[in-house]
């Protein structure tokens, strides 16, 4: 699954219906839970207290996944992958191949502080929609109404940060049809105390992604750390040593990344025509050209892993989900709920009057964002500038505007800046993380070429950022020239404020500073005519369909915890029966059927210690679960909120689960607890974690 | 090198004076031999007896690469990523991996005949300029010139066939500037003699592909038969056995595919600004696609190794290409070129009034390629149609057309349905070679995507094409549904004729006809609005120049014979020296610093016969002759007209020779004669090869 995810092959299967939710679909807010749907089709009724108890022992990567506390000492479980970017950086700073070798901390000692990693831990949730929608007047102009929302947001949660300490994040449910103010407990710092070889934990490498059946490890534990010492945590999930079995109803605890089933159709051919396909041939270009820079020598392939891994993974997801978006079944099933729910708002008089122009608001402001969409993801991007491919460029765009957005109110800032984020920005921006010129020079000098592909060569802004030079030579005068590497001249140069900022001469500030006007313009008109008018256009498409509908629906995802359920289910494919689960043993056969060649072939941990291993031990599992990139380490739980799996990857049936949900053959797959127990016991010796996860310590 | 090729990272050096050569500059026509340059640098006189026979012995695989006859017994020597289309297709038939074990026959009777391959031998060359030029009139439109130059290149090109047999083409230099009529042997039953394992023929792989030091053993032999038994050969290369030595002047012979030294300004910034990106987006978009194909399996791996080759050494070219065109020093040295030229038309009123417009001329024929680019690529491309990348579909379009043209008067076919071409064409049609399903699918549904990306899901054209399907659905059934991976059935249908085909239920041909119609109509407006008005601009360009500087310069590439010549000489980059040669020791030294991992690993042969091998024999070296792709296989010749060794690649700096020679650090890249004597000796116990090379049978 990999953070984000999902595959290729679309098979189209039978669809919900509009508005309302049917089998084992959503991912449902823990303040408003399935309840009745639990009930009716499980006789199951979560409690307050099951609830509570799941909410707080499930935690958030701020890396881009989820995860479960383990133990009363800290521990938490995720993936591999979603630790990949821990592990890799600790190997940088220790020099050591982590990624190769696996770890295992035998003591509290031994265990390796990461290097800037962030968890979250969602402590509650408060509705804020009034406030929020009281400030916005609807006599406001576009500008003025993304201001005063930004100024009664900013204000909440630097009110709530004051008044408890704790991370305040204003959350936009159903597209802006609710706003909830979300309170995390945050832990920075996380050791590392286990991870297997990624020749065990993503066995089958980029073939296998999104595949089923598998054979992964795809675990590594971490523990947090409070004032140099394990924290004590209250709610952690105990462990299923037997694990679940065929049938059994299940609950997935953890933080899809996006969804877009609110999506109108005009919206989901914007995306099909355009940042789709920008999308793929950006991942694809930068595929190729990590690919290229790793294999000229295993130190650069090591250097480029991680990222190279995540544009592998976000290539076949995306082709999955746009292959869904070209597949005129499915777009004819979402044009007849779209026309199901535009007749409903149609025939009610009200309704009609208040929101029944909402879809061609959504689609004006998607041609307003065609007209700047190139010029915006190059300079601006929705999380990076496409054309300034560079860590250093990146902290020398946050140093700039930091120094700016510090001088203003809280209320007036770039979001990013507000007070209530400013320590995890900080974070990022102090970093100790290595950077790497060789591999900057190649990604800059790449995306300056873009950039030129794109806005022309003559273009007076292409112009000035490349000063005369080519995109190459401009790259490695930049890089070359910069001391930004240096996280102690960050903090110094971020200390030193507006005036350290403007007197500084590193040529990558200078950049900064010279592109930071254009690209504040372009955000600005983005935020003006395409996420204002869209946000409000889809509030008023939220109001419509609660209109028809009822409250009972679940917003689309937005990497915030949701509770997702299931069965666990096999299910069959080109008439073949697919079981719900694999076993360990089958790893070796696998591996086997491919010539035991990379990315099949196992370490040789699990080469040397077969025999002492229980072969038929549940290993892989699938579930009709609904979940989605960002879930990757989700804890996966019973009824008795006890923990039987984790999360990491959909098969390639679930890549439609984007915008449509179906439980046909689109499975959730998982890791087996009882898998898990044995593996570290027989493969790897590590009986001291396997006795604190079953709580024999 | 590979066919076509160049790199990265731009050096820019003293370039040359405009429409004059300097220095080892040139890509000469044996008609017209630099025969003045030769005398005053190196006090050579190529006599006509010289020529010839370094004409004669020279050949062109029609695949796309040089070679060379080295025995009067029909020996052909040429590159191993050349001869790859063979080596790979024989393996495909007999079910092989000669890629990975290399082959070598020890008599006449193990020599494999390969699938389709046709190699040609230049035997005449016939200035036609006049006869073409009057065949069209001043008054005519672009469409009636067009008409009346196919008409009468097609008649000369008969006329040559009837009387002489040989093939016949008429060559267009100096962009339209001359018309020659080239006369060519052709051979068409090539078998298998030698070839090393891929593992040293491409040591290093994509990371050293166009780099230097080398290491690479990139040769393979074939044998031409006629009647069965092989070729009696009157003109072939004696081998040098020493070789060449630093200093020394060497002669290319070979078939430099394409260059861009005559293109105006405007035109170098209409390829770098679109079509050098839409190449690069698809050929990384395809790259991307065939290793992920290939990473599934050992068997995928070889299916797509020879194209997944292509990709990657079109990548690393096309990026080196567009590099130099994004750099402002060169294209600046490429402007005043071009004002020098045009301020000398200006201050002549004869030519002023004859060919003062061209430049504007051929800037409008860019202008109107740019309005139907993306269609015209997509459907007809000038290859190969961007949308329908599928050897079926290529298969069905030949036969679909070969109805149609075969009807019409062989003066209106479409060019490449000419008689003289059509027994080329035919072997292409009715190859045995090997059709993959799961392969075709693949390609054929992204295609069939990027299609839906570029003209847009609702366009009428492409809802025709997928009849309600998605891509993938689309490419599945047709893949499946067709038959014509079954050449005997390609051959029925193509004898049937127009009524075959016209009945025939096949879905390949059926969606080949539905083609047809639009495919043909955007060709007709790419070759009346962009193709012929810019034949006839650079026509006048080529007669200003020849009316500014003389006659005495060369065309840029096409693809046929050249002589080029040069000084074998090592460089200095970044302050250090790079000898003229590499050594057959260094190999293993190489390998070592890369710690003996794919593609630095070697072959198990060279492992174990290091010990019988004289490590100081020179293995690759370095010379300033003016190559280009198309060039791989060349041979590089002494004045004495030996063979001293063997093209196969250019080095990074050479990536602007495409557009502006340079001599300061651009180097073409050879096998040297003695290490591959010594290599088929002390590796392969070839020893029957090496005496008949040495001339000692």
């Amino acid at each position: 699954m990999k953070k984000i995810c999902r595959p290729l092959i679309v098979v189209l299967v039978s669809l919900v219906l509009p508005g309302k939710t049917s089998a084992d679909e959503g991912m449902w807010l823990f303040n408003h839970p399935p309840a009745k749907l639990l009930q009716d089709k499980y006789g199951f009724n979560p409690t307050k207290e099951w609830l509570e108890h799941v909410q707080r022992s499930s935690v958030r990567f701020n890396s881009g996944g989820s995860g479960s506390f383990v133990s009363a000492d800290g521990l938490v479980m995720t993936n591999h992958h979603v630790g990949t970017d821990c592990i890799q950086k600790l190997g940088n700073q220790l020099k050591k191949d982590f990624m190769k070798t696996g770890f295992q901390a035998k003591s509290h000692d031994e265990e390796l502080k990461c290097v800037d990693e962030e968890l979250n831990v969602l402590e509650s949730i408060e509705d804020m929609t009034e406030r929020v929608n009281a400030a916005v007047k609807p006599t406001m102009s576009p500008s003025e109404a993304q201001m005063a929302r930004r100024a009664v947001i900013n204000t909440i949660e630097k009110e709530s940060l004051d008044k408890t300490k704790l991370r305040s994040d204003v959350i936009t449910l159903y597209n802006g049809g609710a706003y909830h103010l979300y309170r995390y407990r945050k832990f920075t710092d996380l050791r590392m105390v286990f991870a297997p070889e990624k020749a065990a934990a993503f066995f089958g490498g980029d073939p296998d992604n999104f595949e089923y059946p598998r054979f992964d490890l795809d675990v590594c534990f971490f523990r947090v750390y409070e004032n140099g010492k394990p924290a004590r945590i209250e709610h952690y999930l105990r462990w299923s040593k037997e694990g679940c079995k065929d049938g059994e109803l299940i609950f997935v605890s953890g933080h899809p990344g996006r969804t877009s089933r609110l999506d109108t159709i005009q919206y989901l051919e914007f995306r099909r025509d355009l940042t789709f396909p920008f999308a793929l041939n950006l991942i694809r270009r930068r595929e190729v050209l990590l690919k290229s820079y790793s294999d000229k020598s295993s130190e650069n392939a090591r250097r480029a892993e991680a990222e190279l891994f995540s544009y592998q993974n976000s290539r076949k997801l995306l082709l999955g989900m746009l292959a869904g978006l070209q597949d005129p079944a499915i777009m004819n099933k979402k044009r007849a709920d779209e026309k199901a729910l535009r007749d409903k708002v149609a025939a009610d008089a009200k309704l009609k009057e208040s929101y029944g122009d909402a879809w061609d608001r959504v689609a004006a402001s998607a041609t307003a964002h065609k007209d700047i969409y190139f010029r915006h993801s190059l300079l601006e991007g929705e999380r990076a500038a496409a054309g300034f491919n560079s860590q250093l460029f990146q902290k020398a765009r946050m140093l700039v505007r930091l120094a700016d957005e510090s001088g203003k109110p809280n209320a007036e800032r770039l979001r990013e800046y507000g007070e209530a984020g400013l320590e995890s920005l900080k974070q990022q921006l102090f970093s100790k993380a290595e950077i790497y010129s060789d591999l900057e020079i190649v990604k800059l000098g790449d995306s300056l070429g873009l950039m030129m592909e794109m806005l022309g060569a003559d273009n007076d802004f292409v112009q000035k950022v490349l000063a005369g030079k080519s995109p190459q030579q401009r790259a490695t005068e930049l890089v070359l020239g910069s001391k930004l590497a240096d996280a102690d001249l960050r903090k110094k140069l971020a200390d030193g404020g507006h005036k350290a900022i403007e007197e500084s001469k590193d040529p990558m500030i200078e950049l900064a500073r010279l592109v930071d006007a254009p690209a504040r313009a372009v955000r600005k008109t983005f935020e003006e005519t395409v996420d204002e008018p869209k946000r409000q256009a889809y509030g008023s498409l939220a109001q419509a369909r609660f209109g028809v509908y009822g409250k009972n629906i679940y917003p689309d995802a937005t990497f915030t915890l949701r509770l997702a359920f299931g069965q666990v289910k096999g299910y069959t494919d080109g008439g073949q029966e697919i079981p719900w689960a694999t076993t360990l043993g089958g790893t070796y056969k696998h591996a086997q059927a491919h010539g035991n060649k990379v990315p099949f072939e196992l370490p040789g941990s699990w080469i040397e210690r077969k025999d002492r291993m229980k072969l038929d031990t549940p290993y892989n599992f699938v579930s009709t679960a609904d979940v989605i990139g960002g879930n990757s380490g989700s804890p996966v739980i019973n009824r008795n909120g006890e923990l039987v799996g984790i999360i990491f990857d959909g098969n390639i049936q679930s890549l439609v689960l984007d915008f449509i949900y179906t439980d046909e053959q689109a499975r959730a797959v998982s890791v087996h607890s009882a898998g898990i127990i044995e593996a570290l016991r027989s493969i790897y010796d590590a009986e001291v974690l396997a006795k604190e996860l079953l709580g024999k310590k």
